[in-house]
Parts: structure tokens; sequence; C-alpha cells
């Protein structure tokens, strides 16, 4: 049967024991989308393109958001992140993000990718919501994860 | 037409002066979903049903996020929160998170009510995870602000 | 009957609503003790006194942990400190810290008196504990409170 | 001659060299009190039996204080936690909190446990000074510690 | 004669009572260069021109910082900046970074915008470091403050 | 030809990929300076040599920010250091800071040991500006680095 393995017997929520654990290379990649108006996107656009800043806060924001993630997720573990990329495309309704995560620790990376991919979207709906406070962030998931005991997984 | 306010003439990203606003109560309300497999959501139905962490991590998650809004979004001003209040609920396929942050300030607070909403639905993934990593969070949106300049907004 | 203000009517945690309450002039004096070993206590005495930081040290924790309160008690609000003051002084067994903390606020400043109180006894024993670690740490509490709807209120 | 590892020979405080310290497998346990009067302990007991949030808003606040300790305590060496859970426990006067951290450092995690007691008997603190402000923390020690080139050690 | 604010009289520092003080809209303005090889001026050149990220990141570092003043600097009060915006100039031996900051509070805003220049330039330095690690940051100081008490003030 | 390793193919910030390089212990030392007016100078002096706290606040100050490094400069990697020293020294001038950082790690503590020297100096300035607001932080600079693929270097 399906148990939490962030409570224990009683119930009680701790950061589990990773001591035991093997250091490995562990790697995950998360992604996310936030539609918007046709004219939220096309400052966003002019932002990003003439202008150059918009992307960078965005990319910046998810960057130093990842390195805070067990700062933010309680029960998460300090992880000495080697490698954090945040990567940002333009689709026909709006701008999804691909954040890797990379270390090499004692548990996975996928809550920072994640966290990162997060971040970089609301990043950029601060940066729209003078022009449409309707946009919807949407389809945050993983895509992929390497390393540790559980192995290789793939998004389906 | 529109334009990103977030940057100065020349494109560079820059905090907005505030400084001329009033300080006026303002009040906004966020929303979104975390879809998941039913194993996972019968685990995390029966973590917080029957064993009571699960949902007040999240919640505590989500609240001290909110508090953290301006060190996670770059252009975000300090804002002295006067309430947040995170309400979780579950649905046929997952659980739905809101949140209400409110604040006497210069600025709004629809920021802080979409981070807490954000990190309380990432807090319940990562809970989860063991469980199912394919899990979605969607959705993610302004349901209404009050107060300042612009005035009440209401989502469609 | 006695409630917790803290938890709504369904016993779920949130951060109080105080945007309706008044900016007043809040004040809070808290104190504790750490007794040690005579040879702790003659070390500490000798790093005080002879060569100057270990007090320092202390009282420069006590003040940045009172501006961490509401990072680190999650149902706390974030407040505009006026005024932080920490005061050491020698006991025939250790040594007690009081700290005053003060602010123009909407919730009072008992938490972070006491905070400051508890980072500062914790860091003398971080820099006492090579030499001894049964240190015990003790009689943390307020001594005062000003201002605010409930009033003055002394510790018996 | 009993001296502060923390300060130099002139009397500075500084964060010692750990570099050549071999990294082992530590661990700590902390326990710490809080007395508080009959109607506070009922609706703490209220609070944590009937509906839940109590104890986990207090547990999650000590679980992120300890990842926070060398924030908090100046001189204390960043360490990378493999675990850490606090167990809360009513005694006839108020609530026992006990928390173990574990590492794989090179310095040990004493400050870690002792950082997570004191800001989850604070949270419980926060949560009841409505109903009582009277209340006192009381014999914040350590229990034992395991590993390192000191050995272990255990509190008499 | 002359004395230093932050320490009480008996030499203890403490963050000094503003409460009395009024709320006033404060104004600073800092400066600072780095001056580096014509190989990494080049390369720095090269990335802000053509590619874009160089100077959002250092700006986006420094508005950041500016916003963490008051946990960086033990003896400053927190503040609820109501600007920051931070001007980048290439300069025939590196660049010029200029960070103005404002608030409506108790107290000045010099050590935000002096803390924003250092982080940004400090961020510069980061990203040619690897081209050229003899750098230097020279010429930071404050060029004016308005607002409080002790009036307006310019560099002479 | 110079290339700025913070930047990918197409311009884009990221943190770089370190998973592939060696754990070695890794050293770095930088220094500045602070000029002041004879009267803050004198003020400093009697602060840090009658009274004690001054030159500790600065030390600490800059401990705590070393420790903070990879969150205030963006693209750094979280490093776990291993020892931080803060050097103090009056000149005829003013005073001068010397940081030594030092870590096992996969990249090298240049950041930290400059950052420390920053907000060290910074704090100086914070403690002295009611005397002196033309004080100037100069000459800030790396000067030596140890360990790591690129070797040794030292300034010239």
């Amino acid at each position: 049967m399906a148990n939490l393995t962030h409570l224990d017997a009683s119930g009680a929520a701790h950061m589990v024991d990773v001591g035991g654990k093997a250091v490995t290379t562990r790697e995950a990649v998360a992604t996310g989308h936030i539609a918007m108006s046709a004219q939220a996107l096309s400052a966003i656009r002019d932002g990003a393109v003439a202008k150059g800043d918009v992307f960078a806060v965005a990319r910046i924001a998810g960057i130093q958001a990842a390195k805070k993630t067990s700062e933010l997720i309680p029960l998460c573990h300090p992880l000495p992140l080697t490698r954090i990329a945040i990567d940002l495309a333009f689709t026909e309704t709006g701008v999804t993000a691909t954040a890797t995560a990379a270390t090499d620790g004692k548990t996975g990376v996928e809550m920072e990718a994640l966290t990162a991919v997060n971040i970089t979207l609301l990043t950029i709906y601060d940066m729209a919501k003078a022009v449409d406070k309707g946009m919807i962030i949407e389809g945050i998931r993983l895509l992929s994860k390497k390393g540790g005991k559980s192995g290789d997984w793939q998004a389906a």
C-alpha cells in the first residue's frame, strides 16, 4: 500500500534519514507554461527580444529559487547544486520554462527543478501583470530524473 | 500600447517607484490545483485525514513562502503582510489550494497570494512524489484583487 | 473558553488578520539564562572581558535573529523593528541575556524579544561547547510588554 | 586551561578551520520543555489532539530552523543535514520537544538539534500566547552526540 | 566629540531606537567602479551588448541585495524599499554602477544603495573572473541623500 | 578569444555545470580598504580599542555574508565553507579588511572571500556614517587563490 515517506508511523512530518544513501550524480528536468493574452505576450516578446532584460530576470529568479528549495519546501534536504539552467521559449499563447538541475548528492533534485520552473513563471507573471491579470500557469511537471536508488524516470 | 512597467526606457529591469502611491488595504486571492494518480491521492487523503500533518505542512510552506515573495520575485516590493490564509480541498483528481493575502501598503499582494499557492502545491508534490512522479500542477491564477489605484478585479 | 487564535474554525493554521488593528508603539522585554560549569564560565568570562568578541558575537546573533523572527516562527507577521538591544550579564553560574524589542506596528514584538534571547544564548552555548557540553538554557520568558489593544503586561 | 576555539590568539571571532577533519556520520539529540498554565495547556492539547495543526506547525518550524542554523549562529559551519526529526510530548505542565539531527560532515550537529528545539518551543509559545503570556521555556540541553574526533557523549 | 551611535554607553552594539523618528521620504544614491583588463572588458561588453544577460544579472543581483540590507549589515533597520534602480555604464577601464534607493521610513537608505552597488559589482566580477582575476572594485561611495532629520547631503 | 562561462551559447545566464569537477581543497584571500576622515577614524579606533564591539560586529557581518554568497551572487554555486576568518587593521586613513575563505569543494571560494570583505567594510561604513558620510571603499581585490584545476594564483 502507498505510504508517505515524509510522515513517521504516528503521522508526524519529519525530514527523512538519507544518511545511509550513496552520493550519486542526480539530474532532473521539469517544465511548465504560462498562458497569456495576445497583448501581454506581445509586451513580453517586445521586452525579451528588443530590450533584453525580461527573460534574464525570469531566469535569474528561477536559478536563485532553485538554490532556496530546501528553505521553501519544508521536508527537502539541503543539496549542493552543481548545475542549474533554465530555458525559456515562446509558444503561440505564452512562454514555456524548462529547468535542468543536477547535484552529486544523497537525494534527488526533482524539487529543485520544479521550484525553478515555478518561480521563473511567477516572475514572468509579475512582469506582465500590469497588462494582463488573467494569465494562467499550467502544466508544471517533472519531465525526467536520473540517478539514485530508484533509478531513471521519464514522463509518459 | 502595452508596456512592461518593470523595464525602464532603455529596457533595464528596476523595482518601480511606488513612493508616491497611497497606503491602502489590499487583498488578493489566488488558486491552483495539483492532479495526481488515484494511488497518490489516496495516500495524501490518508495522511491528511487520518494522520494530520500533510495539509498542515503544505499550509505552513505556503504561508512562509508568501512572506518571502519579495526575496523570490526580483522586482517585487517588500510588503508587511497583515494576513495570509491557505485553504486546501480535495477534488476528484487531486487537491486545490486557495490563498488569501492582505496588506496595508503601497502595492498589491497578487504575487504573495500566487507564491503561496505555488509553494503549497509544490510541497504536496514533494510529500507524494515517492508514490507518483507524474503529478501535474495546473490552473494557477489570480481569482480576485481589491484595493489600490487600479481598483478591484475579478477573474472572468 | 480558551482558544488558539492561530487556528481557524476547522483547526487549520493561518496568519491571523491584523489589517484592522491600529499602528501603535509596542515594546517587549524578554530574558533567559544559560547555566554552565565553572570551567566554561571562566572561559567565557575570559573571552568576554580580556578579549572582547564573545559577548559582541552573541549580541549580534540575537539582533539579527530578532529581524528574522517572522521567517522562523511560521505564524508571526513581518514587523519593521525600530529597536533591538541585548543586555548580557554574568551570574554566579552563567550568563543572563535580556532583550528589548520595539516597533510601531499592528502586532506585538514579544516573539522578536524571545527569539533574540534564544539565539543569543544558543550562540554562547556554541562558543563554549568545546569546554562544556552539559550547559542548560533555562528561564526563557517574557518580562513585560507595552502597547496594543490588550494593553501592558508585566511578568508576576 | 580552557580556551574558546571560536576566538583566535588575539581574541577575534572566526569560523574555525575544519578543512582537515574527516567526514563522518554525526548525530545529536537535544531536548527542552515549555511550562504553561493549565488553561494554555488545555488549549494546546485541544488544538493538537482535536484539530491537528498545532504540533505540525511547531515541528515544521523546528525542522526549517535546523536547516538555518549556520545562518543564525554566526560561527557555525554550513552542514548538509541528512535527517531532522522532532518529537513532541505532553507533560503535566506543558510540552517537551526532543530533536534528532544527523549529517555526514566535518563538524557536529549539536547546534542544529538545539536550534530545532528552541524554535519548536518558541512556536508553541507563539500559538498559546494569547492565552498565557507567562509560559517559561526551560531545560534546553544536549542529550547525546555521536561521531567525530571527540567521540560520543551522553548527558549525565 | 565624535561618537558611534551604534554603540551604547558601555560599548555594546545595538540597533538604535528610531521609534520616535518621523516617517519621511528618503532617497540615497551611491556609486562604484570595477576596473578590469582590456580582455575582460571586451568579454563583458560582448556579453552585455551582443547577448543581453550580463548587465541584467548584475542589476538583479544588486536589486535583490538592496532588499537584504538589514540581513547583511547587522545594525541596520528593516526598511520597506519603495524603489531601487541600478544604472550600469562602461568606462574606458571597466564598468560603473550607480544605485538609487528610496523609502518612506524612519531611517535613511544609504546602506541599501551602497549594498546594491557592492553586490552589482561583485556579480560582474563573478561573471568575468574566468578571464581576469585581477579586477579591482574601487570608489564605492555615497553620492547624495535626501530626507530625514539630518537633511540633504551631497558628496563633495 | 575570451568568453564568459556564465553565459551559454545563446547568451543566456546559467549556473555552470561543475558536476564533473573534482572535490579539492580550495582557499582564497581577498582584501579591501575603507578611507575615512580623521574624525571618523578616531571614532572607530575608539570604539574598536576602548569599547570592543566595533570590529567584532564588522567581522561577524563578513563571516555571515560569506556563508550567504551563493544567495547574493546569482550564478555562484552553494559551497560548504570549512573556514572563514577576517582580519582588520588600521591604516593611516582608515581600515583594511582581509578575508580568508576555504572549502573542500568543486569550485573556488574567491567570491566568498570577496563578499566577506565587501560586507565587512560596508558594516564599518554603517557604524561610522553618522560621523562621516564621505567614506570611500576602495581596492577590493583578490590576493590569492589555491586549489582547483586552474591552479594557484597570486595577485601581481
